[in-house]
């Protein structure tokens, strides 16, 4: 784990000045907008996103500088929805990442312009000529990287997740909402880091979008043991603040002991689906087990 | 005129069609987001931008179908931040093509979601396999969208925008205003259904941005004139709203004559640059003249 600590401080690094060398400086017009972007995606964040998108690419062998693209990518478009709901007509939360969020430091127009024109810059970002060596394998990863994002992916999540709010769910109807609201974005992370070395075979494919279902799950049900177990400074975002608002969570379909043990079956059929990649995929073992038995 | 006037109607039909087929039906879950989605693209609209996309494929002898995809991911951009923008925390907008906006229908939560939605939508569109013939210029294209509607360029013109309520600028600033937050767009509309046809030229590609800057301020001219002397009826949204708000326009810095002069500049360059293509750009010049003549 050690080893596993230094890598991922090491992807933390990378990923932060990477992403401080796309976004516009804030001497450049118009310069709170810039402010507000470099505010709200640098200088925090545990860069799940981005891990997964090297650890994937290392699985196939990619060159990292390209996976650089893919993992800022991703990252761009998980802090526009972060900065998005995190608006009063959302979620209406006042911390993130241990700052006050970006409506609260700035103001409500500035924040919706910040998650709209990292949006933009995400889709910038993985349409640069380095991003990828075939353009036709580009354009999937942009094809991607939107179905991911859009009305069948990610804000097709926060829907339900909204819809769902004050209601109770089964378990088959929190893991649709789960699926969409941060299972697709994680999926696009550890494929577009996959892609950023080539087209994929339908095998790998298929082990990569497994291993990224079940460690997508996982995530979901630890972020619900730990914001019901964590205090709110630890977390660095408002703690216990899912069942305060009525959400739908693993907790209300049970308890915490039963969630932590369904988080490390799915953690077993992660592992099983990235075996066939050997030595290869040992960081993303290390992310799957990081997941599971994280604390914060 | 009469020739432009059905040619605009046909393009009108085919871009609601297409966009029609683009969008996930109202059906499929989550429903009420793909309802709204719906809601705020179809059923209206002058679609200037579609028309500028295939006029301008028209003039370098793109296919149409091609040009369809473009021609929508551009619109998709343009109707994601009206629905932004006509957000409380913006300009707090009640009416848009004669109805009610997006937030007074739905919710304020739905309308963030389906601009965010309509985003990623829109560079789905653009990466269909059948938008492009030539993989490294549909790369080139997604980036043109991308830094059109990021925060150097349509974002950008919106937080310029915001800024500058309530203070004076000069025409150099309103300019540089128009130009991100208007002008962005338009030039990526002329230039993607210019390059749905394939590579281009480097006087090829100055002409039609020549044309396209000088049409967007046109418009923009035409904007603000139309805005303070029409009734809210013909224009389809609250007329009078930008002096209301104490927004600058072209009015605080000329009078309504002088501004039609204007206009009528533009129009001239915007002829001038398009004079290379010669027939081919009849659709361009047309809708140069509608723009400055339009009476809504």
């Amino acid at each position: 784990m050690t080893d596993f600590a230094a890598w991922s401080r090491a992807i933390q690094a990378r990923t932060e000045h990477f992403l401080s060398g796309l976004l516009p400086v804030a001497t450049i017009a118009p310069e709170q907008l810039h402010d507000a972007m470099r505010y709200a995606t640098l200088g925090g964040g545990k860069r799940v996103r981005p891990m997964l998108a090297h650890a994937a690419g290392a699985a196939v062998g990619a060159d990292p500088a390209r996976v650089d693209y893919a993992a800022a990518s991703v990252e761009l478009i998980h802090v526009y929805s972060l900065t998005h709901d995190d608006l009063p007509c959302m979620d209406d939360d006042d911390l993130r990442r241990g700052k006050p969020t970006c409506h609260v430091a700035y103001d409500e127009a500035t924040a919706l312009l910040v998650g709209d024109a990292l949006q933009s810059l995400a889709f910038e970002v993985l349409a640069h000529p380095a991003a990828a060596g075939d353009t036709s394998v580009q354009v999937e990863m942009l094809r991607l990287l939107a179905r991911a994002s859009g009305s069948r992916g990610m804000a097709g999540g926060q829907a339900v997740d909204l819809a769902a709010t004050g209601h109770s769910l089964d378990l088959a109807e929190l893991e649709f909402m789960h699926i969409h609201k941060t299972g697709a974005l994680i999926q696009a992370a550890v494929l577009l880091g996959a892609l950023a070395g080539g087209a994929l075979d339908g095998a790998t494919r298929a082990g990569l979008e497994r291993y990224a279902r079940c460690i997508g799950l996982a995530f979901q049900v630890m972020d619900d043991v730990l914001d019901a177990e964590t205090d709110t400074a630890t977390l660095g975002k408002t703690a216990g603040k899912d069942a305060a608002q009525g959400k739908a969570t693993y907790l209300t379909l049970m308890n915490v002991k039963e969630a932590r043990a369904y988080a490390h079956e799915l953690l077993a059929d992660a592992l099983a689906a990235i075996a066939p990649f050997g030595t290869l995929a040992q960081r993303l073992a290390d992310i799957a087990r990081f997941i599971v038995e994280r604390n914060y």
